[in-house]
């Protein structure tokens, strides 16, 4: 039933097979490839979720698809689990290492294969950095459409993995709707091409069910991507709101026009004011919460929409209501939104970014709720969130140097993801599961589905080598959560000896 | 490797277990509902691939979820082969039934379950007709996006199965874009929600994996699809052109200024005199090639678009060039290009619809080809398509009591999907790959790839009793194929034996 926690316990190395590991690594690449120095393997022990760390048996660096290939092939036969990574910025611990694992960087693979302007694709390396296609077919007058906040650091494979989304999702879509092919590399070694440059392919949809998958199908060696012209216009308009709810009427009210802006993001009065505080872009620090609405497309349309938006929010009681005059101003407004997280890390020692997502409609209720579990424990609560896709990214503010402060930090977390899946929403929006949602993933998911994950999984990967332990729990953590669930009648932190 | 193949022979009835397959069928639903005899059997020998026809053991028409459960509880313990039935309308042979199986059909699933418009989706049951969801929103100014030209008649769990088209989905996408959430009955008769209200859902994406999978995962029994907002305004311009090259250009042209019509049709003299004759639409007979090209939106964007349209197909030398005054020709316009098939249908005593895909770009060659193909085959090619998505149509015109010229067309449409193979495309569209295009998968993809196919399968289906035998080949049939092909040189038709 459990492939995964199964047979990754079949490889229970003594220091002998750890030596013949390295050695045999040491033999599919160049020997600065394979690191196994503790000092070399620290940069590896976590990626953006800091807060678990581990040390891998050796991280590999491999620069070509073969020696992914031998990698796999070597792994397979000794039944030695692997972790693949890319930029190392993912929120949710995807790329957690394992102790007695290989830790397989893909950081390498930096090369822009492909560009065809006139098709509209490219075809990329994992490792290049989501902003990086941007800007090499910017040219062309075209770019790739996804940006998460990461988007500087963050690299195409860690999309394509963990379906990244961004503030342009709402109009432009997730990873899954702006790619059109990958290359794989199967847990055995092989090489799979999924997908293709049609808009619709023959044969199950491999594409769809490979993005998002968190590593745990295969190891990707190359993505096409779509491209998309340049909007010809684009203009953004601010509106401070005296209060939360306020501006949550303002964002169902624009989608109920059918407009359907290219960001339409929202902040509350705390994150807004550290945002203004480290990048001065001009925001009302005294409003509850703003909204950024970003309009695009030809210029007659984007004129005659953010007249009827600005409509709106005034109709909403907006009660500061800015319109971007130039191209400057746009950017300056976006700096901020885009700078809100390392903003608030001025303003806390720690935080902990949550990623859940509920029905639109439901937002002034769930902050509501957010605000009360807040003051329940103790712990300030900022709200950074995709509006217009019901995407909340509440972030928790914390110190851990404090005895207990942590676990209450993830305990909160936890009990806020309750309150999204309760209201019909998930448990996360495009930070995935990882190692960090496994007990959540029990609350969204009964049993069959689980089942039918972990057969799925078996399909690609019988030997469970690929990522184990994260993005979908077994059924036995589960029915142990559920029982420990009931008992205290809420969510418990992760525990951390548990993966 | 194949479960599919091996197992579904274990199923090798005498007239003793046909006899109690029937009874304990009629113990799992009314005795009515339970057919068995050839003439209440006949309408179900074949769907709109009309070509293959065979009569099922026992069709069977469950009215409750509990019943479909029953049903392949039963077959499962049985052995017993399934194949699930929708409206029937399939041009691809997916619902063709097998001698010894059941055929299911979910035609008395025709409820409305609920309907959202504040937050726009309705769940309804697999048999509702996909003209049905957006009359039955219509009150609430909503609508159901993908409109296949079956659309009075198909039914939604069909469109799922075979993520259908339509013109509008250049800009609205195909079924798995607007579909939010499943009801699965597996092969071991559990029920599976896959899917959700949320934007992103953790876990693999079953829903895009489900969407498509031509009935060979699990049985549909709910649909939750997206409801989008009536469009304010919507405006068609019809162009005539003196080529087909000139009229592929224009396609081209409009594509790469940023527009995305709402609809971007051609159609080739053959199908333009047909259409008119029938449907007296108001086309310009004499023209080489017909566009029809949609826009919908707010009207100033409208009007901004459709002023750029008309600039872009004069460029391209289109010397009929009209825009619809009102509602009224704006339909009529549509009407010639929504009945084109069946206007084929009065010009020719048979027609054989292809359905494959190309880039864009090499419409004008993939169309000169076939031209090139016809002649040499010496059967008129009519040509419809979706231009905007490089989704080809050609029908082929034959006569079935000509002895040889069924063949002649299959061995000619063989030749057209491998040239759409060739220039970058694929076999299918929106249409399947059911039983006719078994062996051009074998074209497509190579071993590993339907290797990974055959796996997915056998997550869901292990003995392989959902729809066997349709969808991917084995890998033995391609291998056949494989040798038959090289020794030819070129495409065999599909042999009726074989399945």
């Amino acid at each position: 039933m459990n492939p995964v926690a199964n047979n990754s316990r079949s490889w229970q190395p003594d220091d002998t097979d750890r030596e013949d590991l390295l050695r045999e690594l040491r033999r599919c690449l160049a020997a600065d490839s394979v690191l196994s120095d503790p000092e070399a393997l620290a940069p590896y022990e976590c990626d953006g979720l800091s807060v678990y760390r581990r040390l891998p048996l050796a991280v590999v660096l491999p620069e070509t698809v073969e020696q992914v290939q031998a990698i796999m092939r070597l792994c397979a036969r000794l039944k030695v689990p692997v972790v693949a990574r890319g930029a190392g910025t993912g929120l949710s611990g995807g790329a957690l290492p394992l102790a007695d694992g290989v830790l397989l960087s893909l950081a390498k693979f930096t090369r822009v294969l492909e560009i065809n302007p006139l098709e509209r694709w490219a075809r990329v390396e994992p490792g290049v950095r989501n902003i990086v296609i941007s800007e090499s077919v910017a040219e062309h007058g075209l770019y790739y459409a996804p940006d998460p906040s990461s988007q500087i650091a963050c690299s195409i494979g860690g999309n394509v993995a963990e379906n990244s989304g961004g503030v342009h999702c709402l109009k432009y879509g997730l990873t899954v709707h702006n790619i059109l092919a990958l290359g794989i590399i199967t847990a055995e070694g092989e090489y799979l091409r999924i997908g293709g440059l049609a808009p619709n392919n023959p044969g199950y949809d491999l594409l769809a069910l490979f993005t998002g998958s968190e590593g745990m199908l295969g190891i990707i060696v190359d993505v096409t991507v779509k491209l998309l012209p340049k909007p010809e216009y684009a203009q953004v308009l601010l509106a401070g709101f005296p209060s939360l709810g306020a501006a949550g009427t303002a964002v169902g009210r624009i989608i109920a026009e059918g407009i359907i802006p290219a960001g339409l993001e929202m902040m509350d009065n705390a994150a807004t004011r550290a945002a203004e505080d480290f990048i001065h872009a001009g925001y009302p620090v005294d409003a509850a919460a703003i909204l950024l609405c970003e309009l695009d497309g030809v210029e007659a349309e984007v004129t005659a929409q953010t007249d009827k938006v600005r409509g709106i929010l005034e109709g909403c009681g907006a009660d500061h209501l800015q319109t971007a005059i130039d191209e400057a101003e746009r950017m300056r407004l976006w700096a901020g939104r885009k700078a809100a997280f390392p903003a608030v890390g001025r303003i806390s020692p720690d935080y902990y970014c949550m990623d859940g997502t509920i029905p639109r409609r439901h937002l002034a209720v769930v902050l509501e709720k957010i605000s009360r579990l807040a003051e329940e424990y103790s712990l300030p609560v900022v709200n950074v969130f995709h509006a217009g896709d019901g995407n909340l990214h509440p972030l928790i503010l914390f110190d851990a140097n404090r005895e207990g402060e942590l676990a209450q930090a993830e305990a909160l977390g936890g009990q806020i993801l309750e309150v999204c899946v309760e209201m019909g929403g998930t448990i996360t929006g495009e930070h995935g599961v990882g190692i960090e949602k496994l007990n959540q993933m029990c609350v969204q998911f009964p049993e069959p589905e689980l089942r039918q994950f972990h057969a799925v999984k078996a399909a690609f990967d019988a030997d469970g080598l690929l990522n184990p332990g994260k993005a979908v729990p077994t059924l036995h953590r589960c029915a142990e959560f559920g029982a420990m669930h009931i008992h205290h009648g809420k969510l418990p932190f992760p525990e951390l000896e548990r993966f």
